[in-house]
């Protein structure tokens, strides 16, 4: 099971299918289906504060059952794939990304955080509910999506410039936060991606989650021209 | 004064002429310049855990001078202005992107998050030492910015696609996290930018420094073509 927080979630979660096994609540009403707030278990602000894992509780706390695991189907024209991210809000903000792109399937190694983490699910802000994530053997998979046919590409600080993508279909690994994609991993790839840097003296590079924003942008705007 | 923690963060602080005041070190030699290390105030591990305000401490806390305040140039092709950002970790991921990509200057409404916060120091890896922030009355740079012949550019929900974007000059407003650019200033704004979404049930908005990232690269590449 996962913990939710706060109205907008839970309704994000529910409105996608989301098995709702308890949900507490400090008032009757929050317009939820009335199925579901018939179900109320009532309590105290001081409660809400006392459970809650939010600075600021938001009036409900509600435990989803985890989908059961099923696996990618590589269909779409980009899926990403995570080398051992460690952060959870760079997950969160990396699916709340895929959602706003379209991405509906991540593949992740199972060194990557969890995604029923509470602090990922409350940064993906609705999007856990609406983007397929899987854990497992990174390796197979990139050799399954190779097999079909789609491009294995990987993010390093030298490479292809971001800014002069062709499209195809993809599947994009962003690798570790200090150590980048694994070797293992950099072995199978036929492309390497980079950020160019503006200015010599910069930082040494971006935020994962920042460099995956900026990649999935360029790639989906080739898809407009 | 503020406070910067770990030895890679100093070493950048003090290479770009940060003004020393303190440095509390748990070792004798840190590979930081001689002049520096016999300033070392030697401290306890243990000392260290109850200073730092990080989970894992990192062998030296140091005290820095504020530079005094001076005035944005607008000189840059572009530069950001952040119109009441509250996150610590936002302003700081902008912070790090603006270094990335040569930005020189970041203006802000004085509503917007101290870039000396701790937490804020932290997240921008280093960038605080590079690009210039200046806190202030964010319409009349905005007007100054404008009287320069500089295009003053918002993040919207709905506007013209960062895709489409042709080459200037321009002050980029990204607005407050949860309400986006202040009335004020939007009314002085010359052109709205959105970043397309690529699903109709997705999620509601990007993350702010996420947006930033996305536009500022957009723009950049503009530079390449």
């Amino acid at each position: 099971m996962f913990r939710a927080e706060g109205v907008k979630l839970v309704k994000d979660i529910l409105s996608s299918g989301g098995k709702l096994k308890y949900i507490f609540s400090t008032d009757d009403h929050l317009g939820l289906p009335p199925s579901v707030e018939q179900q109320f278990i009532k309590i105290s602000e001081a409660d809400l504060q006392k459970v809650s894992l939010l600075s600021t509780p938001n009036k409900v706390v509600a435990i989803f059952e985890i989908p059961k695991e099923s696996s990618p189907t590589f269909e779409s024209e980009l899926t990403l794939a995570l080398d051992e991210i460690n952060d959870p809000g760079n997950l969160g903000t990396i699916l709340r990304l895929a959602d706003w792109f379209g991405i509906k399937e991540i593949v992740c190694s199972t060194n990557t955080v969890d995604v029923y983490n509470p602090k990922v699910v409350q940064s993906t802000m609705g999007s856990i509910s609406r983007v397929n994530v899987y854990y497992g053997d990174l390796p197979a998979w990139c050799a399954e999506a190779k097999s079909k046919g789609i491009l294995l590409a990987g993010t390093f600080m030298e490479g292809d410039s971001v800014y002069d993508l062709k499209p195809c279909k993809r599947l994009l690994i962003m690798g570790n936060e200090a150590n980048g994609v694994s070797t293992e991993i950099e072995n199978l790839l036929e492309e390497k991606i980079t950020i160019p840097a503006f200015t010599e003296e910069g930082p040494e590079s971006l935020n994962v989650a920042m460099a995956a924003g900026i990649i999935v942008s360029q790639i989906a705007g080739l898809s407009l021209k």
